[in-house]
């Protein structure tokens, strides 16, 4: 098995090539920069040890650019690349390798909200109908016989996976007000002032609330396939973490029931989803830190129904679940490589 | 002017030592600790100077009891003091000083809903009547001849100072969710697991939901006062930062409303207020960091309002508010020994 | 292969769980808690998966009695037990199971300087001589036949590393200054104010200097076993992490070297080493962070030699230094259940 | 009394609005900006009250060029500027204003000292000798009729106050070593990815040792104006706080001498200084965060000395002393606009 990952020197490349090497069915793993080939990746990144990535890859511990890399037929491509780039740039592997792209390029089935939400057309429409929506656990079938997985956010993963059940199951009607704190790593390894130590320590504040994040129209469209009815107002927030991401998530029921029935709606879907763990209190986001789970509580009050979810925002949220992806479309255990326990 | 600090070990009565040691009509400074009486304050806290401290206290810098603070006559008592215990030990003090008390032990004005919150009945309900719920921007004209004000919590004055324009005015009918983020301080110096920084670092999550949190009832109460039909539903989190803390409140508009509006709205009720800051964007808690001030935005999406704060939650979420209220009530200039500006 | 943990509520015996869940030779893992026998593993560290802990564990996922595991003959005991209460609670297994005891009680040669560090006499004389010091690089042939083996402190390991090999060659002569930062967890999960989130972040010490430090005779008893000659002065210092050591280590040289002389030293000991990563910069902590490795840096100023080295005190430090000792002791691959790349 | 802040985007910069908008001598406090004039200082720093601004600031709050600010005839001007453009650009200044260059432009006497450090010639070689190296315990006279203040690097100035009075005695005799810890904020507010929140969080190192940090010769400098048979090696760290500075200091003493000796010694120097404060336990970073404090511990461990001090890096470090500075040359007390107890 050959896995190729475009896109090194950020956050969720370094994450996956780290996922990968200790990955029971990746015998070759090509790390692969177009801005920086040739480039050894213990020198990219310090906290790899030359040993492991001597061990696993053809290309002797390089960077190799995406020509080489298209030259070595890989099984599966990893796209860590950015918005409006990745699809373009995945060119040469579309039909050839199955593609798992962590970026937005595939995700928004409709291009106008696509247009909106990125401010560019969607860079290759006549692919869009052929990627399947990789939210492992509601797609898995699709995900299975799919060459183009489009890895979900961040955000709607963590927010999707609580509300999805009662959504399909009509327990919803109005808007679902979801509030979403993460952790810093979320906006990538960019060069901006706020990105900084010294502006985000001791700081805490919400962002892009309402319908101005990217991630908004992502949730909606998701909501919307299984229950016409639900509106969403999201608010993200930014707290001094590295990673990590939690949503509390108000919703409007639409009919009297009980935290045992959701107990039971929940494992209706979720009871053979290894990745999924309901919880007796409400998680931390530590609990679920370097792991692949989806921690998930609720709470009943009067014709409310309060939801609650924590992930990595790096591993459920980008990396791990592409591998989760991975597995499932290879017939892979879901767990290979994947991490049930947190690391702090 | 005396001022007496009762509970000068937590990070409350720290604080108010700090602000009172520069406050320009603070000529006496008196430190009681009832577990701790006859310690030097520069050992209790590493960071006061023993210049600073000498120079103001007729206590040769050390905390003294109860008894003898009493005896000193002190025109002004600020109890930092748990609850259900602050009542009770400010009793010598009733009649003769200015309490203002950090404790709960005065803010709910139903004793059964006191009772609920806090496990126990309400200490004083006698004196219950003549303490006035210092929330110093609301209640100016009755904080000006108290002589017990009940000093609000840190996620009522967070919430109460953006949603209480709006709610008097009638803007909002149905349910608002409060999401609140918080620096740990806010639990106070607790020996407790939870507390301890391995547990809190690179960790976030939400805590005490819907009713649960002693604040509800506060902040209820308060909205209750200027709008029967509003329902507030309040989730805090907890987030690595030591002080800060913000608000996003979802708010159900009962008519069409621009963002202009609301900003002459605010302008009408806090024109005059020196510590309330209306922004141009969202705010972050470190814009706040160590001042007084309580910054405000918000934002309209069609039926919906948007209101974000944030306020240090040891200044104006307590100690500051505090000061503030002294000020008020002894005629001092409103931001005699607190900042304008930030400290970060 | 049947292992037992004894202390799983601290960082380290939390640690020991989540490393060897994932052991390909640990086929049935034993939770002991003499404090807390019966509860839960998920309830005490919600970052246990319980589908992972349902796996391997015989207990159903609970922790049992020392009794209990005595009784279900374990193959290798690690001990994460509070120092002079250690090598008591191990008695059952002596002689039965190797034991890997993570606290100090077998660390000290000399009962005299142990009972001046520790304030107690050694708490099995008897045994110390069996007792075989796990500083895995330096005495893998001691280890592998050993039955009881003192796993290193954590400041030790990061400072013999890379002190050991220059003090043999007797490059070094007179004092060594030896200063380290360490993350907070290296004091355990200890309910102390000096330990609370607020007290920690944004601030930083020294503490202990000199011989006042337990670590200090340990160290210097290693050092003073290769080089007569050499006396080391010895600061740690706290910073607001979690995990993570560094020392930085000034050493007067007793003859011209240059740096490749030292690098060819290095790699004459630790070539075959794969924890041991010789850099071409400072290590950052992070680097290692979650990785069993020591990356070792060092450059020479005239007269002295500057060394630094960076470890994970929960895992080179701690946890991990004693899966590496068991593979060791038991004939497994070096790295089994352990990552040579960070987690980070 | 005018006094002019040129660079108020950098920390240093903004820290001096603020500590300049609370000093009661400052009838009119100046932001200038050569690369951003006309911006409002609320909008580059919105900690900073509008209030506050409008109230103190000839120029409606907003950054004015240097040539407006030169018109303005201010009494003082701090310059926050790059090393090696600051002497240029306070050219306008000489001979008319007091300048207090927080950049290193002027604190070394020697040109080719200066060079070896900076890569380029010293801006100004014709007033090296009307600068006074302000470290304003050490050479108050000199600064009382100074023109020029070249305001002390961070680490000289928590290195140089607890080593001065030994070495001055003639107690240290060879090479003293000084560790360092240092705030992320001391490398400024630049766009370097090293300097980003998930680089340095969870992340300590050490970085430029022994000869190659730029504070390495100033700091020689000083210690050899006062005894020439004294050298240093000096390592700084980066931990994860934003503001906070601790040194530990390891020193040869000549002869044999008591802790007592030691605290007569400094009191000898510096009893009469409010900002030095001789402590009985190692200080922590917090204990002066935000004040002017360099708070000093000692313990002497046979032929060694061990000196310990914590200033905050951006207060006594940077901003803080050269308001001190200002203090002093004006004949204010020397606290104005200072604090002597911490803000954390």
């Amino acid at each position: 098995m050959k896995a190729a990952v475009l896109g090194t020197s950020g956050y969720t490349g370094l994450i996956l090539l780290r996922l990968l090497t200790d990955h029971p069915h990746v015998e070759d793993l090509i790390p692969v920069s177009s801005s920086q080939p040739g480039k050894q990746i213990s020198e990219l990144d310090p906290g790899i040890g030359e040993a492991t990535m001597a061990k696993g890859i053809s290309t002797a511990g390089q960077t190799i650019s995406i020509k080489q890399a298209e030259a070595l037929n890989p099984d599966v491509v990893f796209a860590c690349l950015p918005h409006l780039k990745s699809a373009g740039l995945c060119e040469p592997f579309f039909g050839k390798s199955v593609v798992i792209d962590l970026s937005a390029d595939f995700r928004i089935k409709d291009p106008d909200i696509f247009e909106a939400a990125y401010g560019a057309p969607v860079p290759n429409p006549g692919l869009l109908k052929k990627a399947v929506y990789g939210l492992a656990e509601w797609y898995p079938e699709a995900v299975k016989t799919a060459d183009i997985i489009a890895n979900p956010g961040c955000y709607p993963t963590a927010s999707l996976l609580p509300l999805l059940p009662p959504a399909k199951e009509g327990l919803i009607n109005g808007v679902c007000t979801i509030n979403a704190i993460s952790g810093i790593s979320g906006a990538g390894k960019k060069l901006k002032e706020y990105l900084l130590f010294c502006e985000r320590l001791e700081n805490a504040c919400a962002y892009s609330p309402g319908t101005s994040h990217r991630h908004t129209p992502e949730i909606q469209q998701e909501i919307s396939m299984v229950n016409e009815d639900v509106r969403i107002m999201f608010t993200p927030h930014l707290a001094p973490l590295k990673r990590g991401m939690t949503t509390t998530i108000t919703v409007p029921l639409t009919k009297k029931i009980t935290a045992e029935d959701i107990r039971d709606l929940f494992l209706s879907y979720y009871r053979d989803c290894m990745f999924i763990k309901l919880k007796k209190k409400i998680p931390n986001t530590r609990d679920v830190w370097g792991s692949n789970r989806c921690d998930i509580f609720w709470q009943v009050e009067g014709d409310i129904l309060m939801l609650f979810s924590a992930i990595d925002n790096l591993i459920k949220g980008a990396s791990g679940q592409a591998v989760q992806n991975m597995n499932i479309r290879f017939g892979f255990p879901e767990n290979d490589g994947l991490a049930l326990h947190n690391q702090l």
